[in-house]
C-alpha cells in the first residue's frame, strides 16, 4: 500500500462544537465521522409519535410516583403537544448536535418546559426509552401491515367468488406445467390460505411485542418507585419485561416481525410471478388494468406490469433486511450495544415495504379482467389423466398399474362432464 | 470464451438405465446431471421413520375408507414393519434409480407386499406425501430444540440460584463498558429471557407446522373418499390443510421453524461471545471445564472455549439457511415445483445445529467454575454514578442537572452499602 | 378471514392525473399504490451529476452521427448545465409524475431546450440510460471506498511505525485467549493485509463496471449509427457492453462491488470487535480519544466505543443489501424487469456505509493512545511455549514429543532475552 | 420456565475416553457436546488429497531445511502415499477422536512412520495446515468450475450458431413482455456474456487464493528456518502470506469464491426460468429433451423441468452458504478462533452445487428441441413499433414526438422486410 500521505488525526466535524447532552467530562466534541454516523434523526424522525406518547406516559407515571408535581407534569404536556405540532407541520427544528429524535425532543422539552423538561428522564434512559419506542412503532406496523393483509384477503376472496359462479376452470400447475383441471377459485384460494398463515405469524410477533422495557434504565433497572404498570397499560401493552439488562439490548420483535414479513413478501412475489404470467401474451388468462400496469419510453404498445415486478423486487429488500437484522443481533454482548442503531432503518424499510406491497398486489388483483376466451378456459385433456386413475382405483385397479396403463386417458371428456373439481 | 470443442448432448448416468417408476412415456431415463441432481435419499432416509409412519396412517384410512381390504392392509403393515427394521439395521438397499427415501421404500414395499404395496399410493401423490413427511420432521425437531432449551433455561436457573445464594455481583456492561453493578444472577436471566421468547416462538411454529396435507395429491386433490380427520387424527395432527394447491407448495413451516432458530442461535452467539470474554484471561469471571474446552497442538498451556465458538459458528450457518429457504420459496410458481428438494438440508441442518448447541452451551453453563477471586467481584467505584444521581433525583434534583455534577460520584461505597441490587 | 367489507378497486393517487411520458395508449395514469411504487427521485437523484454527464455525452455522440445539429446540441448543453446548477442549488422541482431523477431532468430539458431536448431520447432508453448511470456511480463509489481504504491502510502503518520503534510486544491471541507473544505493529500489518485484498477487490469490481452499455436501447440495441466508442470514451469507460439483452439486465456489478463491501466491512467488523476489546477496562491495551468515543446519558463515567460499534452494525446491513441485490438478480427472466429498481437503494447504502465506516476506523486509529502501563506489555510467560518447542525441535526432539513435555516451559524469559519476535 | 429437572453436567461421550493430540495437561476428555460438535471428519475428509499434497511439501520442505533425515522423509513419502491408497480404497480408519482429517492422517502417519511422522509438525500447526488445505481445495474447485462454465458456454454457442444459420427471430422481452424482435442467437449470447463475467470472477479469486500460509504457524510464525518459497513453488502457488495473523484467520478466498459462485449461480437460475418458460405449453418455444425432464407419479402425461428447477433450488443454497460464511467471517477477533470450521461445509456444497447446475444447464441446453412451428418464430407486429419511431427520428422527428405518433406502428411489415435484426 502506497502511503502517499499519512492518514488524518480525527478531526472535528460541524456538529462536533455543540457538546452532547451526555457530554459531561469529554475535551471535546465527536469526531467527524463519529458525528455523521451517529446522526440518525433524518430517520429515526418516524419515531416522533410514538416517542412523545412514550413520554407522556413515563411523566403522568413520575407524578403518580411522587417524582413530578402536578404543575410539572401540566408543562412538560403541554410542551409535549406543542412539539407534535411542530413536527407534524415540519417546523420542529432537528439539531444535529442532537443525533436523534429522542435528544431533539428532549432539547426542546427543556427549552419549553425548562426546569420540568429536565425531570422527564428520571428512571429512564435512552436505552430503554428507545426500546419503548421501537415496539410501540413495530406493534403499529404490524397493525396496518395485518389490515392490509385482510384487505388483500378480501378482494382475492371477491374474485374468487365471481369466478366460482362463472365456473371458470384452468390448469393447475406443477413444475410449471399443465396438471389437472381445477377452479380458478381454487387459485386464489390457496393464496388467501398464505395470507392467513401471514396474518397469524403478525399477530403472534404483536404479541411478543407488546412488552414495556420502561423501568429497565440503561441496563440495571432504576431505584426510584416507578408505576411501571400503570405506565404500560396508558400505552396499551398488557405486560412488562422481566429483566433489565435483556430488555435494553432485545430487538427479537423486531427481528421476528422481518421474519414474518419476509415470508409475506415471498408469498406476495409468488403471486405477482403468477400473475406476471396468467396476464401475460402466452398464458393469455388475465388482463392488467391500466392502473396498474405501465408504458415504455421506447416501445408503444407495451403494458408492463410494474406494480407486480417491484413487489417481487420489495421481497429481495425484506429478506435483506430479515439478514441485517439478524447480523447485528448476533454480535451484541450484553447488554446494549450501538450496533442496534443499524436495526432501524431495516425495520423501517421492511414495514414499508410490506403494507406498499400488499397494497400494490390488492390494487391489482381488483383491477384484473379474464380475457374473453378465458370465461371457460381450454383444459387439455392430457390433464385429466389422473382423474382416469383414480377412477380406475376406484374399480378396484391398483393405482401404479392404474398410472403406468392410464396413458394416454380415455374418455377425458366423460371425467370432465360433471361438475367443475373443487375437490377440497 | 474459447471453444475447444463441443460440449457434450446429454450423457446417461449410472442410474438411467432403470427407469424411475414415474417412467411410463420416456424414452429414456434422466441424464448423468439430472440423476446426479435428482438424488436425495442420502440425506433425505432421515426422514425414513416419518415417511414410514405416515403411510402406515394413510394405508388404514384407505382400509377404513373401503380402499384396500383388511389383508392387503396387514400385508402392507407388516411390509412397513419390516422396512422400518431393515433400515434402522442398516441392511435396507437404497437404489438411487429410485432417487428418494420415498419411491425407495415404496419399492420394497411392492417387493415385500406385492399387489397390496401397489395400492398405497391411491389418493396419495409424493408431492402431499413429502409435505406431511416434512411436518412430522419438523415437528419432532421442534419438540427436541424446546426440550433443550428448557434443559439450558434450568441450568441457567440452577447457576443463578447458587449465585444469588453467594451474592456475587458483577459490573453490567453497556458498550462492552461497566456500566452499574449487577447480581450474577441476573444476567443469567437475561439469558433465560431470551430462551422463553424463543420456546415461544418455537411453540408457534409447531403449532402452524402441525397441520395434514395428505389428500391434496399432486396437487388437485383427490376424488376418492378418503379419511383425512382419521389419518390426520392418528398422526397426532389437529388440523387439515384447507387448499390443496397451497398445501403441496406450502414449506411455510420450514421457514417459520428456520427463523426461530435464527434467532435462538443469535442468542447462544451472544451468550458464547460473553462467556469466551468471561472465562478468559483479562475478564476474569469464569474457568471453563476441561471438558468443554480445548488445547492446542503447538501451545500446551491453552484451554480454548472451542464449544462456544463452534456455537457461534453455528449461527452463521443457521442464518445462511434460512436465507436459503426463503430464497427457494420465493421463486416458486404455483403449485409444487422442484426446487423445493433444496429445502430440506437447511432444514436437517439447522435443527442439528440449535440442538447441538443448546447441548454444548448446556456444557459450558454447567461446567463453569467461578473464579476464587470473583466470589466478590471488583466494582469500580464509577460504575455507581447512575445511582448516585438516581438519589439526588429522589432527593428532587433534576435529573440532568444531577447527571452533569455527579461525576465523580461522592461516597460510591454508601451506595453499595445496602442490599445487592437485583432491581427489576 | 373475516370480510368485513369489499376491497377496493385501484384508486387513483394525487400523481396519476398526469399522464407519464410513456402514457400514450393508457386511458389512465397509475393506480395510488403502482404511483407510491414507482417514485424513485427521493433516492435516485443522487445519480444526478452522472446521469448528466451520460447525457452531455450522448447528446455529442448524436450530433457526431448527424443525428443532432450543433444548434441543438449547444441548446442541450446550456440545458444540461442549468440543470446541473438547479439540482446543486436544491432548486430544481422534481415531479412525483415523473417518478425518477431520468424522467425528471427529461422533462426540464424539455422545458428550457424545447425541440432539442425532445431529439436527445433518440438511440437511448431508459433501460440503457438507468444502467450507464449506475456503473458510472459504481465507479466513483469504489473509488471513494479504495481511497478510504488507502487512508486507513496509511493510518494502520503510522502507527504500527510508532509501535515498532517502541518495541511494544502483546500477546496474540488464537481463539481469544493468549498465545504468543507478537509485537503489536505485527497486529496491524495484519488489518493492513485485510485492506490490501479489499482494494485487490474493489479494483476488479471497478474494471467489469467500467463498460459503456448505451446503445442497447430497451433491449435491443438500436438502428441509428451511434458513435458508441466516442461516447464511452468520452465517459472514460474503456470497453463497451457486447450484447444488448445483457446490457439492460445486467446489475452483476452492483452485486460484485457490493461482495467486495461485505468482505471489507467483516474486516471493519472485526478490527472494531478488537479494539472495542483492547480499549476496555480488562485488555487495558489502549485508550480511545474523546472524539471517537461518546459518554451515556445515565453513567457519567462512561466512555463509549460508538464508532466501532456502530461500525460493526453497518456491516450487518451490507451483508443484508448484498443479499437483496442477490436475490432481485436471481428473479429475472430476459431482459429488462422492473424489479430492478430495488437494486439501487442497497447499492446507495452499501456504499455510503463502506465511506463512512472506513472513515471511521481511520479516525479511531489515528486517535488511540496506548496505555502508559502497555509501553511494554505484560507477556504471560506460557505463552513462549511454543517457542520453546520449537527450540527443541531444532536440537532433534520430535516435535509431538516437545509437545507434550514442553509444559511449562523451562526459562521463558531466556526465549524472550532476543530482540522482538516478527517473523513473518 | 418450568424446572422439571436439573439440568445435567458435562457428560463424557463415547469420544471423550481417549485423549486428543493435543491432551496433555487436561484432566478429561471432551464432553460428549463438545465432541459432537468437534469432529468433522465426515465432512472434511474431503480435503485428503490435498491434505497429502501438503503433508508432502511440507516435509520435503523440512529436509531441505536440514529439520528432517532424507531416510525420515523417505519413510514419511511412502507413510502418505499408503494412506493416499488406503482412503482412496475406503480402507482408512476414521476416528472420532481424532475429530479432523488432518489429526486422524497425522496420528496413521506416526503409526507408519514412527518417529519421522512426529517430525512432520515442525514449523507447522493445525492452523496454517487447514488454511493450506482450503486453499488447495477452493483452487481446484474453481478450476471446476471454471471449466464447466466454459463448457456451458461452448453449449451455448454452438445451439446460438445453429440458430443463427436457421435465421430463428423471436421477440425479445422486458418486463416480461413481448418487445422487440431479435434473433434467438442473441439470447443465448446475452447469456454467454453473463458466463464470461463469471469466469472472470472465478480466475480474480483463483488469484488471491493461490497463497501458501505456510509458515504461519498457529498465528505468530516459526522460528525455525522453512523453505516457504520452495514449498510453495512445489503447491503450485505463486505468492507467500505476508503476515502470520492475517494468514491462519483469513477465509476471504472462500467467501469470494462464494460470492463469484452466487452470481453464477444467479445467472443458472435466470437462464432455468427463462427455459422453464419456453420450453412449456404456453410459450412453445423449445421441447425438452427426454433425459432432461422427469415424470410424475400421478399424471403421466407430464414432462417436468426438473434440472432447471433444481439449479434454480441450488442458487438460494448458494445464496445462504455465503451468508453464512459472511456472517462466520465478520465474528472473529483476531487470529484464529474455531468458528472457522463452519465456513468448510459452505464451501463444499457452494461447489458441489455450482458444478454441478453448470453441467444441468449444459445437459438442458444441449438436448433441447425447437418446436417445428418455431423455426419461424411469429413476431407480433406491436413489438416492431421502436424500429418504426427510430425510422422516423432517422427522417428528424424528434424522438419524443416519434414515440406519441408512433402507434400504431403504421407497416411494420416493411420494417421486417429486411435482414432479421441482431444489432449488436
Amino acid at each position: 500500500m502506497k502511503r502517499r500521505k499519512s492518514a488524518p488525526g480525527p478531526r472535528r466535524g460541524k456538529t462536533s462544537g455543540k457538546k452532547a447532552l451526555w457530554g459531561a467530562g469529554f475535551a471535546s466534541g465527536p469526531g467527524e465521522a463519529l458525528a455523521r454516523l451517529s446522526i440518525s434523526h433524518p430517520w429515526d424522525r418516524r419515531l416522533a409519535e410514538v416517542d412523545l406518547r412514550g413520554s407522556l406516559a413515563h411523566a403522568r407515571g413520575l407524578q403518580r410516583s411522587g417524582l413530578l408535581t402536578r404543575a410539572a407534569l401540566a408543562r412538560i404536556e403541554s410542551a409535549l403537544r406543542r412539539i407534535a405540532g411542530e413536527i407534524e407541520r415540519g417546523s420542529f427544528r432537528f439539531e444535529d448536535a442532537d443525533e436523534d429524535i429522542h435528544l431533539n425532543v428532549e432539547r426542546r422539552l427543556i427549552e419549553l418546559a425548562g426546569d420540568a423538561g429536565r425531570r422527564i428522564h428520571a428512571g429512564r434512559s435512552r436505552n430503554d426509552q428507545v426500546a419503548l419506542d421501537l415496539r410501540l412503532w413495530t406493534i403499529a406496523a404490524i397493525d396496518r401491515a395485518s389490515e392490509a393483509a385482510r384487505v388483500l384477503g378480501t378482494a382475492l376472496l371477491d374474485r374468487a367468488d365471481e369466478f366460482l359462479e362463472a365456473n371458470v376452470v384452468v390448469a393447475a400447475r406443477t413444475h410449471l406445467r399443465g396438471a389437472q383441471p381445477v377452479l380458478l377459485a381454487h387459485v386464489f384460494h390457496a393464496w388467501v390460505e398464505m395470507l392467513l398463515r401471514d396474518r397469524g405469524r403478525l399477530a403472534d410477533a404483536r404479541r411478543r411485542a407488546a412488552v414495556s422495557p420502561l423501568g429497565s434504565g440503561a441496563c440495571a433497572g432504576s431505584t426510584l418507585p416507578l408505576d411501571r404498570k400503570g405506565v404500560a397499560r396508558e400505552l396499551g401493552l398488557p405486560s412488562l419485561s422481566a429483566n433489565s439488562l435483556d430488555a435494553v439490548s432485545d430487538r427479537d420483535f423486531a427481528a421476528e416481525f422481518e421474519s414474518a414479513a419476509a415470508l409475506a413478501m415471498a408469498h406476495l412475489s409468488r403471486i405477482a410471478e403468477d400473475l406476471i404470467l396468467w396476464t401475460g401474451e402466452e398464458y393469455r388468462l388475465f388482463l392488467l388494468s391500466d392502473a396498474t400496469s405501465t408504458g415504455s419510453s421506447m416501445m408503444p404498445q407495451k403494458k408492463n406490469p410494474d406494480s407486480l415486478e417491484l413487489t417481487r423486487g420489495k421481497a429481495g429488500r425484506v429478506f435483506g433486511n430479515l439478514m441485517a437484522t439478524l447480523t447485528v443481533i448476533k454480535g451484541l454482548p450484553l447488554s446494549y450495544d450501538r450496533d442496534l442503531q443499524e436495526t432501524q432503518q431495516p425495520l423501517f424499510e421492511t414495514a414499508d415495504a410490506l403494507e406498499l406491497s400488499l397494497a400494490a398486489v390488492t390494487e391489482v388483483v381488483a383491477g384484473l379482467r379474464l380475457r374473453p376466451e378465458n370465461e371457460r378456459a381450454p383444459i387439455e385433456p392430457t390433464t385429466l389423466a389422473t382423474d382416469v386413475a383414480e377412477e380406475l382405483v376406484a374399480r378396484g385397479v391398483p393405482f401404479r398399474t392404474a398410472h403406468e396403463t392410464g396413458y394416454p386417458p380415455a374418455e377425458p371428456e366423460t371425467a370432465m362432464a360433471g361438475a367443475p373439481r373443487h375437490v377440497m
